[in-house]
């Protein structure tokens, strides 16, 4: 990385600043700052920044990188702070970006099935803005409630429908980027289809603020999704649910989510609240699918017979949307749970995010218990099971060093395993601070390199978000 | 552009080359190379290569970068040579690399719904590779029988399927590239989701062999593809054809196929061949769904009623595969009735591919009336109309110079046109040489600037395909 010589930047060039900026928007009191200094992450870096610039428009946006270029400190770009990788912590000098109040649907087009939005709006906040014209942007991650459009483009982030309808790339048409020096570029054309030159709205999606700042993008719509079926299956052991998965797949099955918990994440949901799930159960499948009713019913039973082949303990399945929702409003109650666990054990939990193919994942799962045994912590696992894309978490006493190293250690070997069977560091949810020593063992040499060339092509200063995602290749 | 400091080879220095490459592979023959120096474009440069390599291995590939590096001289990737843009014409002084020889299926995993190739094999080879696994490999340019598929990867290439099933680009699971010093490297994990540091792989696909050289690329299947139902509606003018795609789709049409032909196309197919199409038509649409025959049912009632509402002389529909595949071979017969027009008309055909918001295609279509009008030139246009993705010709007798000379003003004024609707220069056929001095219309400064840095920082001596897409911005 190009080192940035630092020049000190005090109150009176900050004060300059200001003056350039929507009313209001930058502020250097510590308190405000120490407040917007972390996302979702532990164990990540976060202090030092010197000011924080809630932006209103793509000017602020501009002024704030002009500046930064000037004087040659970093700039933090941020948007709900709902990342677990670190991405959108502070840094030492540096000025937090927040797009957090860039909210507006700019426009909808219902001939074209495209929307503008500025960064900040909230991915269900979207949705809900969406329904009324019949139209569904389908990304939705475990955070949707929480989490911005920018960050989830910065992110490239995931979710449940993913294994259907795919992440959030295969919905961005193009994207207005404020660049390390100010300017102001349009990425990607406004039609359905576009190959004039080199593809920068892709290589912009997913780069975790490192190479610029989104401030306006314009995402592709599909007709409003059509209410799914829901199915539960119940398993004596993970290693069962786990075939299901792969034998469900592998016939031909289109689910529009395909939902793995194991009987740890059963049990803290059943503690969390009353979901009328097994909590006996060895582990669960929650498998939706949103064809037409004919359709769905042919698949339900496909997928009741697999799973009995496989030794379900129990099939259920229900075309009522009530059903469904409350279905997958359990699974997104995970979180919430294991951090109601965590709490009673200590505080400490590290959620990670390997993706694997997807009949490397039994293996995958028998390797946890491994893990489990040698280090005897608790290690819970929930899966994007259709995706391969595993969220095992490590469950540690925060107060205890020596369990918190050790919980840190498992944490990393549960990387390690995903690399040798195949898999990624991360899925859906990005490199940041987090995982940032990790990046080096996915990415061979020549892939290193020329990540590292276009970084420094794009900032050239090496101020945008320093010390994260390719900080340490 | 970097510009290259070229450093003359001769016989001695080629054949070293050709002693660490597969035996046979390297030839001088001035004949040999001047057969392999052009795609199918039309008015662009070609001559000056001093070599042509058939590589049968990555091995070769890297060879030949280490070799092109060392002495700095250019090379120009090659696939089939089916492209339209001279993306793979020769350059002076450059060396051929072609992979068409590469042409094995490595690998199909059912389970996971990949399959790696080499970057050689015909898009249709690869297709009926697939049928009795099956599954589908979706992609389908109109060259899908004679491109092959690292030139698809190079060109992001598109087709009639993609208002359903997108691009190549959205079939990419991971690619194994050879980089301008010869490193090979693999970009993009083999997983469903993956987002562990910048997207190289992306940033490849449709780039047109100025990054980098894929030798090895893993696709993401689908299940094999239901037999569609296939309406064809015809129409008193080529508004009210065009109003009915806008219509259906406002309606929430979702297609598989939704293909428009003008008067003009209508009557050189029927010159072309017996396809039982109407010659006397104003225009054309074949519209395919490829749900289950219930739903397919409904959506073909709805665009009946649609297109009748918009005016139709006629609209018929069938469930017959073999209905289907006339129609889509007939559709496919376009570019042979074009040329035997051409021919018989002096031979002169140029084929634009500009991609419009879909809305704005009517308006297109009466701007080329007008240009037909002022220029006296037989101007035809079909269109992947689902995705606004127009391809006009401009006929013209190529040994009259003047009218020659028209023909590219008409060309040129088919693309502004297209950017003043808000459109792109090209949809999916790429720059290559035909569209390097309009690319820099359709960018603005900053997409310019950070274009030609990733370009330079991936390819610092200039020599990967130089002359062609990024060259003139």
């Amino acid at each position: 990385m190009t080192e940035h010589n630092q020049v000190t930047v005090g109150a009176a060039e900050l004060g300059d600043l200001a003056t350039r900026l929507s009313p209001g928007a930058l502020t250097t009191d510590p308190d405000v700052i120490a407040a917007h200094a972390t996302d979702e992450a532990l164990f990540c870096p976060h202090e030092g920044s010197i000011a924080l610039v809630r932006a209103t428009s793509a000017g602020d946006v501009q002024e704030v990188m002009r500046f930064a270029s000037a004087h040659r400190i970093p700039v933090v770009p941020q948007g709900a702070r709902s990342g677990i990788s670190g991405g959108a912590n502070g840094s030492p000098g540096a000025i937090l970006l927040n797009v957090s109040r860039m909210t507006d649907v700019l426009s909808i087009n219902e001939a074209e099935r495209l929307v503008t939005v500025q960064p900040g709006i909230i991915n269900q906040d979207l949705k809900d803005h969406l329904a009324p014209f019949g139209l569904s942007y389908p990304p939705d991650p475990g955070s949707v409630a929480l989490s911005s459009i920018g960050g989830n483009i910065a992110t490239n982030a995931g979710g449940l429908c993913c294994v259907k309808y795919g992440v959030t790339r295969d919905y961005v048409r193009s994207l207005q980027v404020v660049l390390a020096d100010g300017t102001l570029t349009t990425l990607g054309p406004q039609t359905a289809k576009g190959v004039a030159g080199l593809d920068m709205r892709h290589l912009f999606i997913g780069s975790e603020g490192t190479l610029g700042i989104v401030v306006e993008a314009t995402l592709r719509l599909i007709p409003a999704l059509p209410d799914p079926f829901t199915a539960v299956a119940t398993f004596p052991d993970e290693r069962t649910g786990l075939q299901t998965v792969a034998d469900f797949m592998a016939a031909g099955g289109v689910p529009s989510i395909l939902e793995f918990l194991d009987s740890s994440s059963l049990k803290m949901l059943n503690e969390f609240g009353d979901f009328g799930l097994d909590a006996d159960a060895g582990s669960m499948l929650i498998m939706q699918v949103d064809q037409n009713p004919a359709d769905s019913e042919a698949v339900m039973a496909k997928f009741a017979e697999v799973a009995e082949s496989c030794g379900a303990l129990d099939v259920a399945y229900s075309d009522d949307p009530a059903d469904s929702a409350a279905l997958i409003a359990a699974r997104r109650m995970i979180q919430p749970a294991y951090e109601k666990f965590a709490n009673a054990h200590g505080g400490g939990q590290l959620l990670d995010d390997v993706c694997l193919p997807r009949t490397a994942v039994p293996e995958f799962c028998d390797r946890l218990g491994e893990l489990r045994e040698s280090s005897g912590l608790v290690i819970s696992l929930v899966a994007h099971a259709g995706d391969g894309n595993t969220h095992p978490s490590v469950f540690f006493d925060a107060s205890d060093a020596d369990q918190t190293a050790k919980a840190e250690g498992v944490f990393a070997e549960i990387m390690r395993i995903g690399l040798e069977l195949g898999g990624t560091i991360t899925g859906e949810h990005g490199v940041g601070y987090l995982k940032r020593d990790w990046l080096q063992h996915e990415l061979d040499e020549g892939s290193r390199r020329i990540q590292l060339a276009v970084k420094n092509a794009l900032d050239p200063l090496g101020i945008l978000n320093p010390g994260k995602m390719l900080s340490a290749i």
